[in-house]
Order: C-alpha cells, then structure tokens, then sequence
C-alpha cells in the first residue's frame, strides 16, 4: 500500500534490563472512571444531566471509587453537573470525584470555585509536553512548558486551601501526550511538579501517564513505565496512574504490560467508549483479571444491565463481538465447539453429583469458554446457538438444557442431520423451539393408537433408552426391569434397556421442556434388511406405554417410507439437500 | 467480585532471556484471511454463495494471497463453494486457497476430493492437543494425541499426489488450543508431525499456533512463540504461523509480540470478524504496520468499501470507535483537540508552500490523528465535528474547510461562544450547514444597502482582514491598499489591513463552499463606549464593497442592540445559556 513512507516508525526505549515481561498480575489497580469526562467529550450528543447521572450511579453500584466527572471549566454542563453532585450530597463517602482542568492559573481557580463544598475531591492538571505539541500548538521549549506545569502547581498549592478549606483535596498531574515526550523530559517535568506539591506520607501526588494517542507497541509502553518507575523520586508517595486509549488496538494489552511495569492505578472507561478509538476498556480489564483468579474489586455480575446503561448513555452500541459483554461471546455456533461445551457441562454435573459440590462452586473449566457466563448474569441459554455450521453436539446441548430430553448418541446424529439440512435450506439459524419442533414431528408417535402395529413377519428389536431425569418409583422402577416382558406380546424385541444421565446446563426448568415427572424412552429400532436405524420416542408417566409408542413411531415412519436410504420423510423440500449432505456430514458429526 | 477464587492464573513461561522486548516490527508478516472459515462459523447466518464470494473477491482485490475458504467435510455449503472456486476457475494465479479439516483419515481423504482440479492449494489440519481436551473431549493420552497428527500427516503424504496429481499442494499443521497446550508437547507433536512431512527446501512445511482461546497476557504468548521458534528443528523449512483470539481483548498485541518473538504469518479476520469475542483483525494489524512506515503488502485505501462489504457478507456492525476503519475514529469532538488538529493543518498548508511539496506527500504529522484520513479514503470533512464540548478551533476548522472562509482569530472566539450556546440549548451535534448558517445570520450583512450607515458623532473604527484565498488583480490590490481613503467618506476610520491565509484543509472546494474568485473581508468594529467589540463580513467580488458590508452589518447590528453587555442577539432562547457560559468559556477557549 502507497504511502506508508510518509510515517515514522515508533523509537523505542532502551532498556535492555527489563523486568516486567517475567511479573504477574496478583493485584488489581486502583481504577478511576474517566466516562462522564473523555468518554462524554467523545459522543455526538454528549451525556444529558439525567443521562450523566444514571453513568455516576451505575459507576457508584459497581464499586469505582475514583470517578472523573467533568471539565468544570470547558462546559457549562460538566460545571452544573458537579455543582448537582456536590449540592443534592449525592456522593458516596467513599467515593472519590476528579475534575479536570488544563494548566493554567485562571482555569485552575475556576476549577477551585467549582468543588466549593465537596468533602472530598481531586483536582487533575495536565499540560501537553510533547515535541510536536510544544512547537505547533503553544509555540514554547522545554523550560516553558515545564513552567506551565510547575506554575498551575504552585496555584494549586496557593488557592486549594484557602478556596475549599478543610475539603480532602487530592492533586493529580498528567503530561499529556506523555507516551510522545522525550522520557527524560517527562521525569523533569514530573520531579518539578512535586519539589511544588511536596509529596509525603498522607499527601500523596499522582502522575498520570497518557498515550493520548496510541502510538507504540505496548510493550514499549511498559519499557517507558518501567523506566519512570524506576527514575521518579519520592516513589512511596506516588501513585503511577496510566491513561491508555486505543488507536492501534492495544489499549488493554498497553494498560495490562504497564500494570506489570509498575503502575497501580487505570483510567479508562466502560466498554471502551472515548475520543476516536477509545479510552481503554475497563470491563475487559476487570474480567481479565476476574479469570485469571484476582477480584477486580468491581462487581460485574449484572454486565446485561452495565451494558444497557452505557449504551444509554452513550448513544453507542456494544459490539456483539466485545470481550465479555458483547452478545455472541458467550456463543458457539461451530460443530465441534458444541460437542466439546456439551463434554465439558457433562463433566460438571458428573463432578457436582459426585462431590456434592454445586455445580456453580466448581472450579471453571470449559472448552471455549473462558469465564462462566452465570458469573455476569449470563444464563447458558445462547451459549449454543444452532445454524449449518453446528453439529450433534450443540443440538444435543439445546435439546438438553431447553428441552429437557437426553439424547442417546446415536439419536443425538440422526437429529443434527435434520437440523443442519433445515438450516442449509433456509440459510439462517434455528431457534430452540424450532429445534424443539423438529424433534416431536420426527420421532414422537403420533397415529392412532388403536390401530394394530404394522410389524412384519420377524418381531422387531429395539435398544430402549429411558431417561430418567428424576428417581422412578418402585412400580415404575421394575416396570424398566421388565420391559422386554411388556413388549414381546406386541412383537417388540428389546434387545438392551440404557439410561441416560440427569439433564445438563440450567437447572431450573425452562418454558418449553418436559414437565418434572415425565418419562421419555428412545427407541432405537432395526427396521427390516437394507433400512438403516430408525429413532423413536415416547414422552409420559408410563414407562411401558412411552417404550410402546417410540418403538411405533420408528416403525411406523419405517413401514410408510419406501426408500431403503436415508433419505428424509420430513418434508419434500428438505430432502434433496439432506440426502445430499448425510455423508460427509456423519463423516464430521464426531469432530 | 465474588468468584474469582473458581479461576486460575495462566502459567507464565520461564524465558528469564527472552530478546522480543527489545525487537522491532520491520517488515509484513505473510497473512491468511480465516474470513470464510472462521468468520463465516461463527455468524447466525453463515453466508450465503453470493455472499461467500463476495468475500473471497473482496479479499483477492486487496492484495491477500493465502484465503483459507472452508471446511469442505463439515459443511456441504463449503464443500460447493470449493468447488465453485475451482470449476469456474476464480482463483488468481498468485493466490493459494486452504481448507481445514480434522485429523482423522476418511476426513482428509474426502478434503482431498474436494480440491481435485485446483492449481494450488494448502490443506490445514488440525487437532486439539491440550490436556482438558485430551481427557474430556478425546479421552487420550499424549501419545494417542500425537498418533492422531501422525497419522494424519500419513495420510497427507500418500494420498495428496495420488488424489490431486501436479497440483501444488502446501501442508499446514495446527496443535489445537496451542496456547493451554504444554509447550514442550506442542513441540513433540510439530517434531513428529514433520518426521512424516519431511519438510525440506522447496516442500516447507506452515506450523500453525493457535490462542484458540485466549487465556494469557500477550507477553507470554509471546514467550511460547520465542520458546517454539529457538526449539523446533528444521527451522529453515517451517512457517511459524500464530492464530490469535481476542477473548481478552489483547488478539492485536498477542498477533504483534509474537511477530516479535519469530512469528513469520498471521491467521485472521477483517474487522476481527470470529467465533465469541472474534480472530485477531486483520485490518487493525496492517494499518499499525503502515504507520509505522510499513507496507502491510495489503490495499486498505478504499477502507469504506471494505467496511461495507464486510458488514454486508457478516451482517454484523463494525463498531463505530474500530481503529482505522470505525465512523468516529478521525473525528475530533473536544475543543482542545480541534484547536490542535487546525495548527497541525495550518502547518501543514505552510510547509507545503514553503517547499513546493504537495500536502498529501508530506509526512504525516499531526495531533491526535495517528494516520491520514485520506490514505483510507477518508475524506476531512469528518475529522472536526462540532457540539458543546467543542471549541473556537473546530468551528475554525469547519469554517475553513467546509466553507472555505478563514476566520480572523477574534471572529472565531466570537461564533464559537455562539455556536456552543446553540449546541448547549439544543443538546447535540451541530452540523457545518447550520455553523454557516449561524455565521451568515449573524455577521452578514443583510439590510438594505440604500439606508445611510447609523453613525454617531464619532466614525466608526475598524480592523479589516481581507480573506485572500487567491491571487487579486492589480485594481484589487490597489483597492486592498486604498480601503481608508475608500471608506472615510462614510465615517469609516480603517485602523489596520490584514490578509488571512488561504483556506486550510481540503484541497478542492466542497459544496456549499465560497466561490473561487469571491474575496471576504471581515471587520473588527469598535462600537462606542461601553461596547465590546462586533463583527461583521462582507462577501463579493469587490473589496471596497465588501469591507463597506461588513462594517454595517457590525455596526447596524451594535446600533440595534440597547445591552452594553456580550448578551447575544441571536435567538431569545439562546441568550440566557450563553451570557451565563460566555466566561467560562472564554477562559477554556485557548486549550
């Protein structure tokens, strides 16, 4: 592609004695919201008040303790709205808010005047140090810039007090554009603001250390925290704050190398909302750390209700792709995906009915899944959802968890091949009660009971499975004994009597499954020379009756199908791609 | 967050002498759109053939040269869009197609019909080789895992000429779920998988490592990739290939470190398209190398296009803060952003006058807009969108770019305090028709020319800046010097001349804009004692005229309104919101 000559490659950092890339993250940082500042400064229409402060509340519920609310004295909306914050006493005690100002003595005081009667707030000063911006955008060198910022500090030391008297002023600098500023130059500027500041035990700084635009790999990102945290004097009572934003990407790759650089504390916004690109994510980040066994300290555990709430607020969607909260990552479409979630929710059960341990305690292992959708307010309904692509194993799981009814393996084949022809033939995906549908028009019998059972000459033989869901009684219980007894006077030869485990996934019964009580046997019936296996089942509160009527539907269907393949009997229009598609697919079914 | 004690922490690598950190990014890694296979497994609706080919066309116009197209046994839509590919010849001379399958022998064999009569192609075979998926899923050991890809590759070597003939036939090794693999497995599977293969000059050999879910920080997949690359034999002969998932969010850096760490070609999606949170994107990936300085080797400069043909083959959004290719991601909303963005465009004009060099040939250096819009065929138009968060720099910029008039700098203050109470009171976004009709209401003059100018006693003294957006002829260069003696007669007393710079941004008019050839003067009108100061412009073809309109429609104005205030004439609503924001708002103006 033409052009790219026009674009200088990124300078690292030399520091060649790393140490970040062998730590772990054991902590969470502290986190600071900045979405009703840079995340309401992005938005076509920025946030009403009302719009403003459903954010604040949704951000107080989730346990962020840090919440950058405005730019007091860039709009009148972000001024008003402290002013409400501070005046209807609507900030939590352990809630602190920041507001923003840039570098300058006017601004500052205004900035001041604006946090009159909060009891506790931080102030957040920032002035741009890097090469391009000192030159084209404020025409000054080095010295004046870090001028600006030492000045803006010493009106903050001058005016903090005597404007807002016994508030808890907490004081925050950041050197914007600080991942495009000369490391060393950075370090001045910082060491002057705090020979200012006087940092010491119980009056911390923080430094705050945007890529204001995301410009370098990440891991020169953490080579340059990495080197501040090493170089910044009075390190015990600074906190390293970082300020990540997105263009290239990598914004929490950035956030979690610097973390391990040596920063303790992010600012970033919900779902990544913010200028271009975004700020950094910090559902992603807080879940990152939740699956690698560290509390967040932020409670994602309702993320449906986070994620309507910033989509309100912001007026932009979550993609349904976004880590976490997005609407498809908790779903597997691809066949052999399926079949593994499916073994895996088979182990959970087998592990809780062995251990006594709900199922909701296990430690979390799941193919495909990295973190139990149950754990932010997720239910495992869409965790398989059914198209062409899906095989035995999602349309097992689907009739299982919604439907109620355990599929024998063989079955579980001889289903999935209807359900992907269907699917094939419309092109789209299949709903769990289409899915539902296809099953009882399939293999439920639905003749006249009274007519007599069109049996051949030889008896049939059929492999029962009874699933049972639930403990059977004692009549019912010596019923499944006998059932080869119950059915030779109809010609019926059992050949073998399986039962099939408990129901997977939710628990709790959904709409649409088979009531608590019920019994379902599959029949598996050998249908005459030349026809393959044929599938049965009976659903009720009789275990011989449901035997009865699988058997009769599987030979029914067999008697009333000429063909001696497996062509489909379903409908006419379903036929030619399935008689099409059975090979190979019964090849891939297993995958 | 309760439940963090059921997850596990990802074990690190021990590679205390890892080199990536200290590597760079110099050149195009070779890429593999998954597009068709992954992408299209993981949608509600996979695509339909046109919509396939849609893709695959999409793919081979931008420059991609390896197109994996399908899992041909898992899915009959597959195996006929394969065949399609073939049988009507669609494939271009210098573009390799892959498909996928298992590792299991009738799956390959049929793989193998599928491709008959291809020229080239690769066939990617894969297993899952992690120790949860060894035991739930496979119920083997390592050794029955390993038997499985040896296996498989047997069946490769002697089927692969049989079945196909001269056709140019590539084989791709994958080890499922690599990342949760144990490393020194993964390198006993590769190890015995090309004990079979025999890679050697001409007859390579693709190893193919997957985060099929991304479970770890990028900086240990990176580890595993450096451990892979110092470890495997007959280095020479393999491609080492990553996958990378994006269930962290961190697919772009896990892709980017381990290219660092050795990686040679990277396997995605345009947009990040893929099953749950997607494959790493393939578009994001390119633009960070390009710039960098770069050539990703691949065509984004259409990037709308490729956007719309995205959304249209997936039915699934690209988000609207995507890097590179998202509607917002060139767009500047805050004040302090747009100021600089119009310096970093002045500059940029200044430069390419000074030295000749068209502006687009410039490098690229420009704050808060890490690429140039219009090498993805972005245009500028976007780049400043203008509401209460805005400032007089971005509605500066809009009057330049979108209606070609260069504001003096006072003027601009003056309608952005106008155009942030207008913004305020309504709530959202202004666009640049209704920023021009604000200025055209406000300074224009619109009375009738015969009424005699309402002076008072005193002349009227004005600053004229003559907008000179082109070169005057020699009676207007005389008028421009003459404009005192011109306007005396009218009590108008001409303080200074200014000339503007030409029109900044676009290179071509854009509708709605002056005319070529129209000159513009603005007038600084002090309006008598107790009165700021009005402004006021004049558009035409006359200079003399044009400097006697704006004069008026200063001072007209400044005569109409009894307030000695700042308070604005322009709509009742309006007044109240701006007189109390006009202090503040100047004070942030100059961010």
């Amino acid at each position: 592609m033409h052009g790219a000559e026009r674009y200088a490659e990124f300078r690292p950092v030399d520091l060649a004695d790393r140490t970040w890339p062998s730590r772990r993250l054991r902590t969470a940082p502290r986190w600071l919201s900045t979405d009703l500042r840079d995340g309401n400064q992005s938005l076509a229409r920025p946030m009403s008040p009302e719009r403003k402060l459903m954010m604040f509340e949704l951000l107080v519920g989730m346990g962020y303790k840090e919440i950058e609310v405005g730019f007091p004295v860039a709009s009148q909306d972000d001024h008003d709205f402290v002013r409400l914050l501070i005046e209807r006493d609507l900030i939590p005690d352990d809630v602190r808010i920041t507001v923003l100002t840039q570098a300058r003595e006017e601004l500052i005081r205004a900035t001041l005047d604006a946090l009159r009667g909060a009891p506790r707030a931080m102030v957040h000063i920032y002035n741009a140090t890097s090469p391009l911006f000192r030159r084209l955008v404020f025409g000054i060198g080095r010295d004046g810039c870090r001028d600006l910022a030492v000045h803006a500090t010493r009106v903050m030391v001058e005016h903090a007090e005597r404007t807002l008297g016994d508030c808890d002023l907490g004081y925050q600098y950041s050197p914007e554009l600080f991942n495009e500023t000369e490391l060393d130059f950075s370090l001045e500027v910082c060491e002057a603001v705090m020979d200012v500041w006087q940092p010491e035990a119980g009056r911390g700084i923080i430094l705050n250390f945007p890529t204001t635009v995301e410009r370098s790999l990440p891991n020169v990102f953490a080579d340059q925290i990495e080197w501040l945290d090493r170089n910044l004097s009075r390190r015990e009572h600074v906190c390293l704050s970082i300020h990540p934003h997105n263009d290239r990407g990598t914004g929490v790759a950035s956030a979690e190398l610097a973390l391990l650089a040596g920063a303790e504390r992010v600012e970033g916004c919900l779902f990544g909302n913010g200028e271009r690109a975004g700020n950094v994510c910090l559902v992603t980040l807080g879940m990152n750390l939740y699956v690698q066994g560290v509390d967040p300290g932020i409670d994602f555990s309702d993320l449906n209700a986070v994620r309507d709430t910033v989509e309100q607020c912001n007026q932009l969607p979550v993609h349904p792709r976004h880590p976490y909260g997005g609407d498809l990552v908790y779903t597997a479409f691809s066949g052999s995906h399926q079949d593994a979630i499916k073994k895996g929710f088979d182990e959970r059960e087998r592990v809780a009915a062995a251990t006594g341990t709900p199922a909701g305690e296990l430690p979390w292992r799941m193919p495909y899944l990295p973190v139990d959708p149950r754990d932010v307010g997720r239910t495992y309904e869409a965790v398989v959802r059914i198209n062409s692509q899906s095989g035995k194993g999602g349309v097992a799981y689907v009739m299982s968890a919604r439907h109620g009814l355990n599929l024998p393996r063989g079955l579980q084949a001889d289903l999935a091949a209807r359900v992907q022809a269907r699917a094939d033939a419309e092109g789209g995906e299949l709903s769990p009660e289409r899915i539902g549908a296809l099953f009882r028009e399939r293999y439920l019998y639905r003749g006249d009971p009274s007519r007599p059972l069109p049996v051949g000459a030889e008896p049939v033989r059929a492999a029962l499975h009874v699933d049972c869901g639930f403990v059977l009684d004692d009549e019912q219980a010596a019923a499944v004994r006998g059932l080869g007894a119950l059915l030779a006077p109809w010609g019926i030869q059992v050949r073998a009597v399986y039962s099939t485990a408990p129901p997977l996934g939710d628990a709790e019964p959904e709409p649409g499954r088979r009531a608590p009580g019920e019994i379902v046997v599959y029949a598996e019936c050998d249908t005459g020379a030349g026809r393959s296996t044929e599938w049965g089942a009976g659903i009720g509160a009789d275990v011989a009756v449901c035997a009865f009527s699988a058997v009769r539907a599987a030979i029914e269907r067999a008697r009333a199908c000429p063909a001696p393949t497996g062509v489909l009997a379903d409908t006419p229009a379903d036929a030619p791609a399935d008689a099409r598609a059975e090979p190979r697919r019964r090849l891939a079914a297993a995958g």
